[in-house]
């Protein structure tokens, strides 16, 4: 059989969940909670299943939850979307990320990435039959270096991928990163897709700067988001895309025939919970903010280096101290012999530099942070 | 905003559904069942919540559900294949024809397709740049014209994919045919993608010809099934591919950044209920017979001459005596003025035939199939 993705096997947070679970590792690797949804969010799907909402929902999501995605929309980023025509429900934020990329990038295309950047995305365009031109974030701070990304458009420059807050970095994007985007693709066709999964993990009193609430950016974007990480239910794959009508329209075509819709019972539920309870999405800074802090305080004992974590539930740590060799090598030998499982950077680059960094979810309980850092101060 | 997909529209499922509700029309369009999944079953999905199975199953599905599908598989079929290796949860059998269709097929290639084909196989061939060649199925049983398919056959052909019982008509291919596309197949690098999510919806005690029981097929195939057809839950979008190791491998390459995996309590409540209940779907024959029964004597006053249906959950009928209009036209009156809502055929071909066609689905309570057939009988 021959390949069309010569260069991908399997994701690396699939590889080390199953690492974790041959060594009985604590699972700090692939990202999510190990705590549950509401106890109500549950409930009402639950329910929604007894009601009999157990068949097909329409392709584009019901439209009780794509009205609550559009107020949710315009009450935190002042942006007003029709739910009809610029709301769209997908099979978590994987396949809205496929269906934009499928939707839009043609063959021939360059999509501009971020190194490091999430694993689904260079696949997803090299299936277009399109390049993915990686631009690597400046360190320390893992921040766009726009220059560069000037210098690096092209005629072929069909779409730029931002990522904020970003995996694995936690790096935020300011307004003055959106101004200097939307002056890039002024008076161009290029496309604006922006991953936002963890839009409502932000520290430390800074504001999500999502692309919507650029009216300039929100016209040529799609805006990607999940309800997996925000709802700690990231199995569940629920997720949805923002984009103005044209493109929502181009969008829809692709997502219809992708998975056409996604499991009906929890539209229902989350649409109920959003009405509800919005403060769960708006205490969910403070949530994050305070197990970050508790890991960080864990940690600090270690030899481990910490890098500022500005959002996501994320934690970048410097093992140099430690021992010298190279990120895989460290995540191998620390699932095996340290008993923590960690993600290493490097796969998130198509050249990695010469860095000693891996990342650790803090998206846990104290008891699992606690064991985490025991094992970890060891070292 | 260019388009990708410039012939694809909303799909004329959502279409239908949309305008059935407009119209409050009963709706035997789109194809669900408008009773309810099995008790137990939902209240599994329920339990796996409480149980915290909320997060992230295995990209490929969870262990025991693909361990039952291998069972299932072996039981019914006699073939054998490995749960790790030949075996992948998806988010319903869409997600798992798209997946497979991009694992596999190139820029440039041809895949040869039967109309009338399911309106999701074309856009997912297009978007790899290849072409859907199109050819019919043989009225008035819709078979497969084997001599048409060898001539067709180009160095280019890459796949051919087969759906029995196929959708719209409910033909269901023989032990012949397989023989016939086996041979068609041997000494190409030819794949089969076989979509047969009604394989358990066969009628008058006819075998369904799985092509996993054809070995020789089976080596080169990917078979697509849905437990949302088996098991009355068409919105829980669980569904699954079964291919040898080499095409899964390929297989999970795309489906691991298409979506990941799917809705996780869905998995362990299936896993759970096939093991207890393979009652369930050994005795869906049976069940959607007794259905398939009950509406063609309801209908049988009517004006609609009924076309065969040896499997699946949809009648076929021709409508000339009633209007001389196309499928088209008479789908739009019915909805509006007679109060039903059905599925045209022209759609599904690249030319259509002239033919006087709707398709009606009969997964339908007693009391819907009454109402449906009160109001055709006064066409
Ligand atoms: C889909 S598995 C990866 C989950 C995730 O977003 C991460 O760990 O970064
Ligand atoms: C995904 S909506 C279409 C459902 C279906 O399989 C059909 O009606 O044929």
């Amino acid at each position: 059989v021959e390949t069309k993705l010569p260069k991908v096997g399997t994701t690396i947070f699939s590889v080390m969940s199953q690492l974790a679970l041959e060594h009985k590792a604590v699972n700090l690797g692939q990202g999510f909670p190990d705590f549950e949804p509401p106890e109500a969010l549950r409930d009402a799907v639950s329910r929604a299943m007894a009601e009999g909402k157990n068949q097909y929902a329409p392709g584009i999501g019901i439209p009780k939850l794509r009205e609550q995605i559009a107020i949710k929309t315009e009450r935190l980023y002042g942006h007003r979307v029709s739910p009809d025509t610029e709301v769209t429900v997908t099979s978590g934020a994987t396949e809205a990320l496929f269906s934009a990329i499928a939707a839009v990038v043609r063959a021939g295309d360059e999509v501009i990435v971020f190194d490091p950047c999430y694993d689904s995305y260079e696949p997803a365009i090299e299936l277009q039959g399109a390049t993915a031109v990686h631009l690597p974030l400046t360190l320390p701070a893992f921040a766009i270096d726009w220059q560069r990304v000037r210098e690096a458009i092209t005629p072929r420059t069909r779409m730029i991928l931002v990522n904020s807050p970003h995996n694995p970095s936690g790096a935020v994007l300011s307004r003055a990163d959106l101004d200097e985007l939307a002056a890039i693709v002024r008076n161009t066709s290029i496309v604006v897709l922006s991953d936002e999964v963890y839009e409502h993990i932000v520290f430390d009193g800074r504001e999500h700067q999502s692309v919507l609430r650029h009216e300039e950016l929100a016209a040529r974007s799609i805006v990607v988001s999940s309800f997996g990480k925000t709802y700690h239910c990231t199995g569940w794959k629920v997720g949805y895309a923002v984009a103005p009508k044209a493109l929502t329209a181009e969008f829809r075509k692709v997502h219809q025939y992708l998975t056409f819709c996604t499991f009906s019972p929890a539209q229902w539920a989350f649409a109920e919970f959003l009405d509800s309870s919005p403060e769960h999405y708006l205490e969910l800074p403070a949530f994050y903010q305070a197990k970050r802090d508790r890991f960080r305080a864990l940690l600090a004992p270690s030899r481990l280096t910490l890098l500022d974590v500005p959002g996501g539930y994320f934690q970048l740590v410097d093992y140099s101290a430690v021992r010298d060799v190279d990120d895989i090598n460290f995540s191998e030998w620390l699932v095996r012999e340290g008993g923590v499982a960690a993600i290493p950077l490097s796969p998130f680059y198509e050249t990695a530099p010469d860095t000693r960094l891996v990342r650790l979810c803090f998206a846990k309980n104290d008891a699992t942070m606690e064991a985490a850092a025991e094992l970890l101060c060891k070292l």
